[in-house]
């Protein structure tokens, strides 16, 4: 389906943002009735970040404005704009047209537009820019991803209902100056629709309208059947891992990082324990993150570089699963 | 922004579908309270297609398996749907993942995104993935745009109200087999965020969710201010257009065809009152279409390939604009 075509992209600058509201499972299992412990044994979270009526573009703008100071950039000097969310904060336009004002950018100086692959979008739009950027045909991308999951909870399905956190994060991309190692090297995403209907919500399009009266409150929140989920990203992730790498011509081990989305800490665990992925190049923060759809991939990112734990030229691999259901994989060197 | 780098790309497939119920202007004037005429005169449309309950990516398989006929191809040999509309059928997951089940397509034989510039999505998805078709990275894509505008009417806004019009279509694209001339020469989008406000759709996204009792109806319908669009357009689209033809080393005369964003009837004429195109050049659908939002654009294309206006080997220009506001044109040869 894909075959390596190396790019020389390099990601100069990666940032985030989270709400101040810190929420614990102790609130949440007050809240939804559950016993303490229970979120913990089954989701690997210990707390998440709740927004308090920031909007989504809002969120995206202070990530941006953290990646671009990491790389030593400006506003004017992006010229794309990609939002890569599992949603809008409307239907129309894209959270990218929107974030353009936000940031205080020039009207008329970059294009923007948005990618939508739910929790994988912002790999999907990773590697969609990168040859956009690799050929000239922009000079500098952001992708950001902004997610504001507590708006769309159902506290009547506790293991969504405690999974998802809020925040964004943002990545600013450039091609790689001469001389420099940083690159794409594979990108891969196969999607499995049989599993649409594990991972949904029904509502905010033409099928369940928001003005149709037969439009329920449960339909505008997010409704997973986890064990469904796992059980099919165990079952195909394995091959898609092993095609992957064997175009790539690596091993598991040769990547000094595995930047999976943090889909749950089950999720998570697969990697060591269905892949052959060893826990230490894990980038995990779930524990207190919890799973932020679109941006927890970039906010893991983000995080680890600015921890020093990622540095300037470590093989990388991103990884993940997606409502669709949508496996996915990019192997960069940072 | 962008410099030209022409991609061996072809268009090898086009189609589009239809619902079957016919709207004509009289239909709506009665139904609105407005004086015979009035949609006419105003919009240069006469009549437009309303969906009797079919969902989105029904609209989008039946255009997809014309335009997959069309090629000569079946949905076998798809390896990446990109979905390409204003908006989705449901929130999660994205519309081409629904539609990889219902083309009976395999599961896990293709990858499946969604790319959103509103009324511009076509023209963006397909200058996105030309580069990975280009590349090898996937054989086969097909883009589709789908629209279902008629549920999200408001009919205390006439001017938008009469608008509108659903429907779909879709192109399928392949890497051009040596010695053949179709490629893509130039894309370029720009975006003028300051006019964000004059198309939107304010709900069905984080900022007014759909389960939030202080969101009207009216958020969760096309708002637009005609005019302020049109005044927008007609004052970025002629310098947007000179940049890109001096990019392309082309003149305004030099493309068979021009196939424009149906946007309105006033907004195709400054194609020839402010632009240089000639009446003659531009493929025009509205006054039987409508505005079919994302799907206006490969409509009129599929329609003039299908009425064999447009030729393999023509020269193409592929113009609009969108909400955002976004500016675009794509140059290629058929």
């Amino acid at each position: 389906m894909q075959k390596a075509v190396s790019l020389p992209v390099k990601i100069v600058g990666l940032g985030s943002y989270l709400p101040e509201r810190i929420v614990d499972n102790a609130e949440l299992e007050t809240a939804l009735g559950i016993a303490p412990g229970w979120i913990y044994d089954r989701t690997g979270i210990r707390e998440r970040r709740y927004n308090s009526g920031e909007t989504a573009v809002f969120q995206a703008a202070q990530a941006v404005r953290m990646a671009l100071a990491h790389a030593g950039l400006t506003v004017a000097d992006v010229d794309c704009l990609v939002g890569a969310s599992s949603g809008g904060q409307q239907l129309i336009p894209c959270n990218a047209a929107l974030l353009q004002s936000e940031l205080g950018a020039a009207d008329g100086g970059s294009f923007c537009f948005d990618i939508n692959a739910t929790c994988l979008s912002f790999p999907v739009a990773l590697a969609t820019v990168a040859p956009l950027i690799a050929s000239g045909a922009y000079r500098c991308a952001v992708i950001f991803s902004t997610e504001i999951a507590s708006r769309s909870l159902n506290p009547a399905q506790k293991e969504s209902a405690v999974l998802f956190g809020d925040g964004a994060a943002a990545a600013v991309v450039v091609r790689t100056p001469n001389g420099e190692a940083s690159a794409i090297h594979l990108s891969r995403f196969t999607t499995h629709g049989s599993g649409a209907k594990h991972t949904h919500f029904l509502g905010a399009g033409s099928l369940h309208h928001p003005n149709d009266p037969d439009t329920t409150p449960a339909m505008n929140q997010f409704d997973m059947n986890g064990v469904a989920v796992f059980l099919q990203a165990a079952r195909t992730m394995p091959p898609f891992m092993n095609a992957f790498l064997a175009d790539l011509g690596a091993k598991p081990g040769d990547f000094a990082h595995v930047v999976p989305h943090q889909a749950s800490g089950h999720g998570l665990d697969l990697l060591h324990n269905r892949l052959d992925f060893c826990p230490a190049q894990v980038v995990r923060n779930i524990e207190r993150r919890g799973n932020v759809i679109a941006a927890s991939l970039p906010m893991a990112w983000s995080e680890a570089v600015h921890a020093r734990r990622i540095r300037r030229g470590d093989s990388v691999l991103l990884v993940g699963t997606g409502a669709g259901l949508t496996l996915g994989a990019v192997a960069l060197t940072y």
